[in-house]
């Protein structure tokens, strides 16, 4: 027997096991309208890696450019490979809820494909809810899924992330299975929850990271599987930045933070499970807390990366909860050598789960998150840069800075342009763009210092966060405007001018800085 | 026995009964720290009637005007009489997290009263969490809580609100109790239920509005309380301000759009549970579900109006939670001679619990609230006028609005401002404050008609929201800009012109009317 077909234990299903090329006419526009079609697959792991392809080359081969469209739901961002390839292809119609692909980028930023995005917990659930596809019906029309394997029953077993697969597979009225060959399998590593629809939606009764209150497959309707292909491809590993100095002195202020708030007995001793974005200052505070006096920390985030290896090797993590195991080549190479024991130490929950808000908050978690840029009021941009191009979307930043315990935001102070080293501020007057509002975030860190905005009114923060974060480039121009805003208002409760509030943004884009007054 | 012995069921609390100025030595400033205070209360009912003012008599008479300070805590706004006096007298330094009075209002926009808002159900979770008063320990000085009586064991049984009352009298150093003779006792519609700290929080166990999770009373340590004085106050009913036109449009195009999405299947035929604003437009909508076709409704909000009388009394309506009675002196009035029939159909929850995102989002509640005006990308602004003068504050309606199964906002499409009769329109290019995302809002109402941006990129969100919801007067200005926008940025994500996005703002500040081209 080959390694597909020990991958399917349901022996009914064997006679599914086909081609891509055979599965093509699926996708052909029979119908008057585009159809709607759902990957699995999350910050790129876990997404088909077969039979999007073949339908790119077909259209290629075909010179069927610009005639077949789709709406494409993927949890997440998925291979750029075939992001691109369908981007240029003019594949893609509409595109939910997060990418991160180049061409596909551009292509939303310049108005012929379509973007929606949503905090992503969210989205799972208003997908189920039938509100993104409800001009036809509410469903999907195709889902491609890629496994490790399926069980006895005709459940599917996923591989590397779970995202919004459980409910395209619920959605979908027809499902492609690539099984893929080239992993051993994630099973047991999965706990699968899909809740109710209101009124009969259901308690998610995890008080634990630990927990399981799901199964380790996806409940399937096997009669909608159409088609079994092999993948024998390996995941698109995503190469680790590494760490810098601004990133650990970030990081220390977080760690000497934590621990004055273990001090003053807001936090315990072993803090509270931990959200961590993706990126260098994530890493750093992960490497950060591997070195720190603290123990038995738990993790319940949306992407278990390569910085949390080491963590959980050294210890001092004792159990992680995650959406999906985003790492790269090198780290993937370790996880499998080092499998046995992240199999005991790692639950993969569906991101509707990984990402709730009641969790989050039931829990008590600790989020950290770096935004485009943050205003010294507290509002946080994470999406748009200038206020109006879409850089990857909201993803679960969102979700939880929140409902989080403490919400943290980290950046660089600031950043280089191409013309002035420090040519952009990451804290403003007025954020262009608002994700995160004031009433959501706690704590803002820059490799200048931390800004602890619980309880301050807003002029206070805005002092607080030009004294310790922004960077001394532009800290006069900062106080200057606020004092100018506090006056002309007569100090109304949170003072802006509204004409001159985006001059920054505005000097960069037309002049490659925000240091408009330096070339006064 | 006095009607004031009669409340106090534990007899031992007896010898606490006591004047207000014999209490008033508890608030002078004896340490070099401005007191953190607590009042029971919620959208002015339940507030404390008789300390506050006889501490206000007590500074005006003593000339301590500017000597004596506090940090005031009321769940959400309270009393004018109240507020204003203290606000007049500089007894009011900060203010958390919600406010409606006049003078205080003022104050908190010249700059001489701090004010922070914050979604309530946060408020109260982290006011436990000791954030708003951590740098004296996370505590809260002293409380004073309007009660309806004192049980057995000395627990306090709250009056017409619940409010944040739990989390003050939990925290409290020491608690002055006021009970109220005048009001009949609201024993039994009260179910209290607080929650521990993480890791040790709870699962809140609501799947139905009719569950009971918790006490009908406040679990109280009463060794804390300080005092018990009598008040024979009425609430100070909030009057009701009657229907017109617009509010009667725009809840058509509700009950519309709720039938459509029955006929979708999208909700149950009985809805799902609804959170009602306060003002004109949510009374239409009441009413208008009164006379509907559809039954068994049940509410899961905020605050009963006088709306919800009718609502309850012709069976339309089965079960309301709420954590404030907020009725007029006529609303009262028949709220107590048909008391029989409400103490069974309502229970009222703290506001953490009341506007708790775990439960909004489990229940599936359809959120219905009033912003100040509202982007064509679906952002809405609802607490700063301008972008900078505090009205109110967030209130509850980010709890609800971000976490609801359909979050809706409605507005009349426009107002007169004092020298034009369309001075002010609410659907801008871009709101100067934002307070909910384009990620949380999925339907916008005026009486122009119904914007449904579910599953819409921003782009189609604006040509919508321009068509169905803009005023007439303002349709060509919007359309001009958005295309303007578009061309300008090449065609982004989220076209903004970051010039000029403000002008109608700066026009209404400038010139008394948002229609600057008119000038021209």
């Amino acid at each position: 027997m080959s390694e597909l077909e020990n991958r399917i234990r349901d022996k009914s299903l064997l006679s599914k096991i086909t081609t891509p090329e055979k599965l093509i006419p699926l996708f052909e526009e029979t119908e008057k309208r585009i159809l709607n079609v759902g990957f699995s697959g999350f910050t790129p792991v876990g997404y088909p890696k077969v039979m999007p392809l073949v339908i790119a080359d077909y259209v290629e081969k075909n010179n069927l450019k610009g005639k077949w469209h789709f709406n494409l739901f993927v949890g997440a961002s998925m291979g750029a490979e075939i992001e691109d390839r369908w981007a240029e292809l003019e594949l893609t119609n509409m595109r939910w809820p997060y990418q991160t692909a180049k061409v596909l980028n551009k292509k939303i930023n310049d108005g012929s494909i379509k973007m929606g995005d949503k905090h992503l917990s969210m989205f799972s659930q208003d997908f189920l809810y039938g509100y993104y596809t409800k001009d036809c019906g509410g469903g999907l029309d195709i889902a491609i899924i890629e496994a490790s394997s399926i069980d006895e029953n005709g459940n599917i077993i996923l591989a590397g992330s779970v995202g919004a697969a459980p409910e395209f597979i619920t959605m979908a009225d027809k499902i492609i299975v690539e099984i893929n060959t080239h992993n051993p399998s994630f099973e047991g590593m999965h706990d699968i929850f899909v809740s109710d629809i209101p009124p009969y939606k259901k308690i998610i009764p995890i008080t634990d990271v630990r927990q399981r209150i799901g199964t380790p497959f996806v409940p399937t309707d096997k009669s909608k599987i159409v088609g079994i292909i092999e993948s024998t491809k390996p995941d698109n590993g995503r190469a680790v930045r590494g760490s810098d100095e601004v990133s650990e002195t970030i990081a220390q202020h977080i760690i000497d933070f934590f621990q004055s708030e273990v001090k003053a007995g807001r936090m315990p001793k072993n803090l509270l499970p931990l959200q961590s974005g993706v990126g260098s200052i994530a890493n750093a505070v992960v490497l950060g807390l591997t070195n720190s006096p603290f123990d038995n920390l738990t993790v319940y985030s949306e992407v278990l990366q390569d910085g949390f290896l080491p963590f959980l090797d050294s210890g001092k993590c004792k159990f992680i909860n995650a959406t999906s195991v985003s790492l790269s080549n090198e780290g993937f190479e370790h996880w499998w050598k080092n499998y046995d024991l992240y199999r005991e130490k790692v639950l993969l929950r569906p991101m509707q789960i990984s990402n709730n808000p009641e969790i989050i908050r039931r829990l008590g978690v600790i989020s950290m998150n770096t935004p485009v840029e943050v205003d010294f009021y507290g509002h946080a941009n994470s999406t748009l840069v200038g206020g109006t191009r879409m850089l990857n979307g909201i993803g679960g930043s969102g979700d939880f800075a929140r409902a989080a315990y403490v919400s943290i935001m980290h950046t660089p102070s600031c950043r280089p342009s191409k013309t002035d080293e420090f040519g952009i501020s990451a804290i403003v007057p007025k954020v262009p763009h608002v994700d995160h509002t004031e009433h959501d975030l706690d704590v803002i860190v820059t490799e200048q210092g931390l800004a602890d905005l619980r309880g301050l009114c807003p002029k206070e923060r805005a002092k607080v966060m030009i004294e310790k974060c922004a960077h001394p480039a532009y800290k006069d121009y900062l106080n200057d405007y606020l004092e100018r805003a506090i006056k002309a208002t007569g100090n109304h409760h949170e003072p802006q001018l509204l004409k001159e509030c985006y001059d920054m943004h505005i000097s960069l884009a037309e002049s490659g800085t925000m240091r408009f007054w330096e070339k006064k």
